[in-house]
């Protein structure tokens, strides 16, 4: 397991709230670590959605998850809301790697860190596009 | 089916927001009908959190599911947010019907109508327990 | 709250095992209430799809679910398998009232029983179509 | 995103198959990237228990997760079902890394791979503890 300390807040360009829910807490206690994933996945769309990028129903390109992690440092329980913060951290040519960050509210630490890795591909053939140029003008945006 | 209209905002007494989440959508491209569920269980046990009767690690009573139900009446899809109204319906001598409605952002017109039977029992015991009164009073304050 | 026994096992014509999974308990300790509609999702779309009636992604009519509900019995947990059974209630014109028994291993008595009523409608319109011939006939062998 | 090919079933120690559901396939009609964690979860749980290792209610200790991450590399669908494979990749004094793979039915080469990182605590304490030389026996069986 990586050693490398969580990045703080301050690496974080855009954020989002999200809620917890009542089976988000599994056996334990604690929100399942399947949920963060959940999390990330809300963060990123909403964003390509509210960039106008994405269009879920009838856009094109769409984007296709390659590659997700995520490391757990503190726990999180329902029903604490949770603040998500979201960076590009590599842009190819066709994929984006974005770094989340999970915080408690009024938290510094982030509760858990986590990467998530889209090919945007043609909606139709499901093959790696080329980024538009609007995209990639947003993704420089909220590089970090 | 039930033909009877689904009831308004001005029937509920609480009123909470959930987000979606990018895998509340299912293959049809809508919030699928398990996951209003999830919002129903999300309202009722963060209402009773709230007011300080329930506590999921340690309080007595807890709260067990004995009986949902759900009408969907217009579709809703992620990424929007959704407004969950909840009242008390019934109130028994360990149980507690809810009625609870799900409205889209700015509709009048419910996107579906749940009700969710909760009945109180010992947390060791796991027997129906009578309400205490600090909890029936609070119950009584939310019934429509 | 209905005081209608559960139906046993031998109403039911069509069976189908689901896994559980650790996410599916909850903090106390069982598969949450939400979970049991993921199951009746499953085993009739699942039905529909081995029936060559249902393509989700190409045939038309598709399902769409108008009104669910469940009563919950006795307890369930991961990692305990379950069985389902499945059975038309009621046939209309264009809707199917299903019938669904959850079952612990080996057990007789229900563990819950939940009803949900599909509306087949077209792709494109999503309004409301006569149900296939074959669809009827299908139907009709599943009936109790 | 590593480049390094996924590994074969000849690779993993134990096996298990896991059902999809309905509510698996997201907007794009596949099952979501998220999913694929809680058949981690399932697995790695599953074997811990039939392994008369972990007691989810009474146990002690129990496994925390630390660390978890995914390659996808091509897609599935519910109805399939799936084989999970698993392997024990590093033991340390008190955690675990464990190696997944996700093969559709008959299918030779992985849908996916990931890992999944326990650490193991005490049940109150919450502290990593020394695995019990029980546990590592066992590990050590499914090791790879």
């Amino acid at each position: 397991m990586s050693r490398e300390p969580l990045k703080g807040r301050g690496f974080y360009r855009v954020w989002r709230e999200v809620g917890t829910r009542w089976g988000d807490n599994d056996a334990y206690g604690h929100v399942n670590n399947v949920v963060y994933y959940s999390w990330f996945d809300t963060a990123v769309n909403a964003w390509l959605i509210e960039q106008g990028l994405l269009d879920i129903q009838a856009g094109d390109p769409i984007g296709l998850v390659v590659e997700t992690g995520c490391r757990y440092a503190r726990p999180l329980a329902y029903p604490q809301p949770v603040d998500v913060g979201l960076s590009v951290e590599r842009l190819g040519k066709s994929s984006v790697r974005y770094r989340l960050g999970v915080f408690a509210k009024s938290e510094q630490e982030a509760a858990a860190e986590g990467h998530f890795v889209h090919v945007y591909v043609g909606r139709d053939s499901r093959r790696p596009v080329e980024l538009p140029s609007e995209w990639r003008r947003r993704f420089e945006q909220i590089r970090s």
